[in-house]
């Protein structure tokens, strides 16, 4: 591939168009450098609103875009359908399943991370996906949707309640955003759907090994959270840890919870490339980084996001967040433009500007610096932020729509089950 | 499940609920009936706009419609998600994949039709989907999408052409949407995305067996559409039979094409329910059926739509379009409103409305009684009248939008390349 053109410029290989990639890629356009960004996908995810594809409330193409139509007004950025199994730091070249290879002057590792079971990942992700991709959310609505149609059917009180028990383990943001959401999708417009279920049968539970949910929040936000997700009829479990999922439901601590559909949403560890690179990596398997998000011994390999391990000076550790990955890839391209060389670069540092969960559909938490919300308002500053930092205009528009459509008539658009595994060229028919 | 309640109301049995079996299920909602609908699927399907969601101009939940939020207003109206696997007249009931059976008073067999490759359905099939159902539509949209990321790195020529051919089997309304569909995304959006890819290098073939395209319609709107077509950069194949379909491309007559995609949309046939109901079947093995929409001795079973065959008095047999279906399914419900007696029945007859096909964004033939259309002022009217069917109030809205959308900038939204597959729970991570 690097043998193709006849090109001076630097030529920078980013691997992973998430946040990270994205931003660095965004950089680079226009730059006297040539970019190659490699994604196993074709779209870039907004990943925050992807509990909302889950629950029916957005359809995929609406906060997904196709990396093509972001970068391809630059005429420096190449972008390349591939999935990237080794990086080879001694030859500078990155190795791709198909046999091509790329040359590099600068590596940016943006691969992200995904799910981790507590060293379970066999045993229990069949049971209980997780929400990293596409495929996982509309699987994630698959089940609810299935489990309700079930249920409308079950004349077997004790597996009826099994097919009407929704656990989602993990009480960060994206646990309490999913909470909330299937709670009020299932007391609100699935049982006005389905003539034999009531909002009152269904369980919706959310559970946290810790002993508050929403850990990097302010307790007082934990506390409000907790209030919110309870009035929207979430149970909370905390302060137990998961011992066991298999396929009729979930041991929390001793307790056992029937339950049909368990959704996973309690770890996640670095993507496996992290491990190839032959590089030091820190307790959970993430890159570590020097404070110019380079790693060591090879100044013009970068790792920017939930991959890498970057320590601030006064030793704490920069959280998987999407900012942080953003910050640091603003940060790395401009480096990469300056050729700033090693020992001249300043330290990255990151600027957190808060952070903020929704629960269901018109209350969140929020903190920034010192501010506290909750409720209405912090919703609508999640909202406007969220819409702001979707890619693309049109999604923008349409997710906006969507949301007002579902407050006003409290409906769910995408309340579609889907499967690949039935079309009807390949099975018996429709 | 029939015994569940105490209720002598006649139970009406509805199984499909494509636009037969839903029109049939509204017409007899608030009736003195209890109607349960029975479908495999757990939405209703608007089939005209299928090639947009294939072409990555719309998301499936855009042109499809939980069944339940149609019907659910009903009271007298059950909505089971179920395979039927047996019809037994006899008995009157209808058996589920799960075991379950429904006894019925009056039954309407609305299943439809599914792809017929002309006897080569296994051989076939895998190479050339059809376009039936909303994981046919991805399917397609990925295989494309595919091509051309495939194409953006092929050095060897003739690969890179054959990756760069795409096959429309089929010069019937479906055909001809897809194909005019395909050559604007291939040549105005996926040109624009792909750098080393030009307008030129692609080609969109359209084979069609008979010697014009677009049979059903008046010969001079045949010529307009191909010209319309050939506008848009699709050659036609026409008066030539396909005689093979492999991997690697497609055989038309005797001459070969390379070719990475190819879309079938040449023939349909009834859905394999109807062999077994042991009734009269005609030569396409379609259920035969009287004057009044019910099968050969059994007056309270009916069958219509694509899985129907109605004979007219002056010997014509009605076409495989939704109107009849619809028109039927309307028919059907008033006999079973009524209670009408088999020998009272008036027979039902089809009001022919007219026909149309678009072709791409903004051109499309269409005839009405003695009314001949081609180019905009068709485009204007078929869109008129597909956002008036499609169902529900937000999607047509959303649809629209989207339309709007894409004629100003000439953008597809929904270019995601997804796959069941690749599920990151289940795979090595994104």
């Amino acid at each position: 591939m690097s043998g193709l053109t006849q090109d001076n410029r630097p030529h920078v290989v980013i691997v992973g168009a998430g946040f990270g990639g994205l931003e660095a890629a965004k950089a680079l356009g226009g730059e006297s450098v040539r970019v190659t960004v490699v994604d196993k996908r074709n779209h870039h995810l907004f990943q925050p609103l992807l509990y909302q594809v889950a629950m029916a409330g957005l359809s995929p193409a609406e906060i997904a875009i196709p990396i093509r139509s972001v970068l391809g007004k630059h005429a420096n950025i190449e972008v390349l359908l591939g999935e990237v199994t080794e990086i080879d730091l001694d030859d500078q070249t990155v190795h791709l399943a198909d046999g091509d290879y790329l040359a590099f002057d600068y590596l940016l590792i943006a691969v992200g991370a995904q799910n981790s079971y507590f060293g379970h990942d066999k045993a229990w992700a069949p049971h209980a996906p997780g929400l990293k991709s596409i495929e996982d959310a509309l699987e994630i609505r698959r089940r609810v949707l299935l489990a309700f149609e079930r249920a409308e059917r079950e004349l077997d009180p004790d597996e009826r309640q099994r097919l009407l028990t929704f656990v989602v383990i993990g009480g960060g943001p994206t646990g309490v955003e999913l909470a909330g959401a299937l709670s009020e999708l299932a007391r609100r417009v699935l049982a006005d759907d389905f003539k034999r279920i009531e909002a009152k049968d269904v369980r919706v539970l959310l559970a946290e090994g810790a002993d508050r949910i929403l850990l990097p929040f302010d307790p007082e936000l934990s506390k409000k959270g907790a209030e919110q997700l309870e009035d929207l009829g979430v149970e909370l479990v905390l302060g137990k840890q998961v011992t066991d999922i298999d396929a009729d439901g979930v041991t929390i601590g001793d307790e056992r919870v029937e339950a049909a559909t368990v959704v996973w949403s309690a770890g996640v560890k670095p993507h496996p490339l992290a491990k190839r690179l032959g590089t030091p990596l820190d307790d959970r398997g993430r890159v570590i980084v020097g404070q110019d998000c380079a790693v060591e011994g090879y100044p013009n390999v970068f790792a920017v996001g939930d991959v890498a391990r970057f320590t601030t000076p006064d030793g704490g550790v920069l959280p998987g967040v999407s900012p942080v990955a953003m910050q640091q890839a603003r940060y790395v391209a401009d480096a990469i433009v300056r050729r700033t060389p090693r020992a001249e670069r300043r330290p990255f540092t990151y600027l957190d500007k808060g952070m903020m969960a929704t629960i269901g559909r018109s209350r969140a938490v929020a903190q920034t610096g010192k501010l506290r919300m909750s409720g209405l308002v912090a919703w609508i500053g999640w909202l406007v932020i969220h819409l702001w930092y979707l890619v693309g205009f049109k999604n923008r528009v349409f997710v906006l729509m969507q949301w007002v459509f579902s407050y006003v008539v409290y409906r769910r658009g995408a309340r579609l089950i889907t499967d690949q595994s039935q079309r009807s060229t390949t099975s018996s028919g429709s």
